[in-house]
């Protein structure tokens, strides 16, 4: 894997680039489509990449290890064989969800011990064998075991967990280096930057994390539940000291403004289930702003999902019969929104591009900010 | 809407015909997908038209005077604009659902009470306002109301229901004459056959029937419960009876080894919620059998999930990876599932079509009602 600067932005500390990998070139900033056990919800793997023109998706490791389990998608040649999908694939290593899905969790240098929230089984994540999983899983770029620590977090269980944190990164990329690629492309590992919302620690742990020159850095941690102002100050003051000319990975982030925000800040790569989750609520993300599809004010507009959307749904269908399909939950409704929110949030990252590129991303963004949250 | 006979087998009393309507042809023998609420469920209606290669879907008048109500498709400018479908469409009187679906109902001359299966709320169906409604729909072709006589059935309740079921007919025939077509292209109507499985009240129906001379002439109250050969037996007698320049329709049949012995039969249109409801429970339909993807044996198969099929999925994904999807519940398993049935049951009439054509029609059917039945 590797990265290229394509264009840095004059007026904020956004960045254009290219990540190429074993599987195709991704232009950044790129937002990834969460892929959960293997599919982005509701949407076909061919219009995620015909229409939704998606560059690199997500997969779970927690999810994969329980189901369908390491040795179907090894016997299947690997995730991409296993999920019929050609261009790359990060796994996230587990960590963020042994703690928001599992329970009886118990935390030691060792690793993590927990229960399947599918049958109650128990299991162990260790730094070595996280790393395992994902060489058996093959994503293009696999993630270091971390603890995510929730919002709010004393300080002192910040700074404990981020030892933690650190000496399980030690691990894993010792285990990466130890062991091989498995199939006939590249992997590349991403350590993740703690340390909740304590600038002394976020310091400590870009400083820690940095020093890997590893091929991509990633911000864990955010998003859980902090103020926004909180999430963008610790995302700027880390972007500060992670390597420049290394793609930035903020994890688990956002909303479109929360995109925009933080590209603004030096982000390049996102992924969130937002589009895909809220999309099967019924809430659809616009230029113009936020729809709740299911309010009565819909119900008698046949004008287009919406006509400045990419997807091939948003001129097939109305807003009035994606409203009729919603209330008579129909399987179509999930399918149409999540394929306008993908397309929108696809479009948003790709338009961030060109405005960086052609240096009007600054008065772009100001006014997107504006639009985006409105409600429609 | 007219229909033009091509070709009879000479070996069964197939056809092989074309229906011209207002939203285009029909090539016959026919499957009609499901699109009860003005969605076929977990398909988008570009794959219906692109992938499946249906010619022709169904809506119930229950389902959408219920939901979103006539209202709301009149203001969209009919059934086709709303759901954003430029084929032809054909809806069922609701007759079937009142019986199947609906708690309280009462039935007597003037039409049928019932208690709507969403919140309750009551509604009577008449012969007249169920023209009137589907008028409103705007299908090409709209069915009469009917009652549709469960199994087994008393002769004498038989034989009360046919004589209402024949009232109601010529009703729901006067109501039509008497009123337009809304927009702008015409609308036939097809009288339906009654009687259960009394050969004497099912050959006077017939007659009854056939006398109309109507565009088209279907069979209802048969794939309800009865013995596979009593439904044979009973559509065989029908279409001797009904005209033979006028195409049959055999309504809510079936697996596909009961499309080919209806087509054998003398049927040129069907509809049924079989590929796609068994879909959604893990059931494929293939050429060489029956498929149950949730079970053990297909974990560790990595091949197509049909080598033979015509759908885009079928090569997309393996059988292991749908199997995955159905036990991890993801929605994507009953898009594939889905998308994999209905392009069978199409590429299945329309190769029926070509053999009559090529008059191989009986030997292929004989061969393929062996495979068909078989379990994977």
């Amino acid at each position: 894997m590797n990265f290229k600067l394509v264009k840095k932005d004059n007026d904020t500390k956004a960045r254009a680039g290219l990540i190429h990998t074993g599987h195709g070139d991704i232009e950044t900033p790129i937002f990834m489509p969460v892929g959960t056990a293997g599919s982005v919800k509701a949407i076909h793997q061919r219009d995620i990449l015909e229409d939704i023109n998606a560059q690199i998706i997500l997969g779970n490791t927690y999810h994969l290890y329980l189901r369908p389990g390491t040795d179907i998608i090894r016997d299947a040649g690997g995730i991409h064989r296993f999920i019929g999908w050609t261009k790359p694939i990060l796994t996230d290593s587990g960590g963020y969800q042994v703690y928001s899905l599992t329970s009886n969790r118990k935390i030691n240098e060792q690793g993590v011990e927990f229960q399947s929230h599918i049958d109650g089984s128990k299991h162990l994540f260790t730094p070595e064998n996280v790393i395992d999983t994902q060489r058996i899983i093959g994503a293009d770029i696999v993630m270091v075991l971390d603890e995510c620590t929730p919002f709010p977090c004393e300080y002192d269980y910040a700074k404990k967990s981020l030892a933690i944190t650190h000496k399980w990164l030690d691990r894993c990329f010792k285990q990466f280096k130890n062991t091989d690629n498995i199939y006939n492309y590249p992997q590349a590992i991403f350590p993740i930057v703690q340390g909740s919302v304590y600038k002394d620690l976020r310091v400590q742990s870009a400083e820690y994390i940095g020093n890997f020159q590893a091929e991509g850095n990633a911000i864990g941690g955010l998003s859980v539940g902090e103020p926004i102002e909180k999430m963008y100050e610790i995302t700027d003051l880390v972007c500060n000291i992670l390597p420049e000319e290394k793609p930035r990975y903020l994890m688990g982030v956002g909303t479109p403004a929360n995109i925009l925000e933080s590209i603004a800040l030096g982000i390049d790569m996102m992924d969130c289930v937002i589009p895909t989750r809220n999309a099967r609520n019924g809430m659809l993300f616009t230029q113009n702003g936020i729809i709740n599809i299911r309010n009565e004010k819909w119900k008698n507009d046949f004008s287009p999902v919406d006509e400045g959307g990419t997807s091939f749904v948003d001129m097939a269908y109305s807003k009035a019969y994606l409203r009729h399909l919603f209330i008579s939950k129909e399987i179509l409704a999930a399918m149409i929104a999540t394929a306008h929110n993908l397309a929108f949030y696809l479009w948003l990252v790709k338009e961030a591009r060109k405005k960086i590129i052609d240096g009007s991303f600054y008065l772009w963004k100001k006014k997107m900010a504006l639009q985006l949250v409105q409600r429609l």
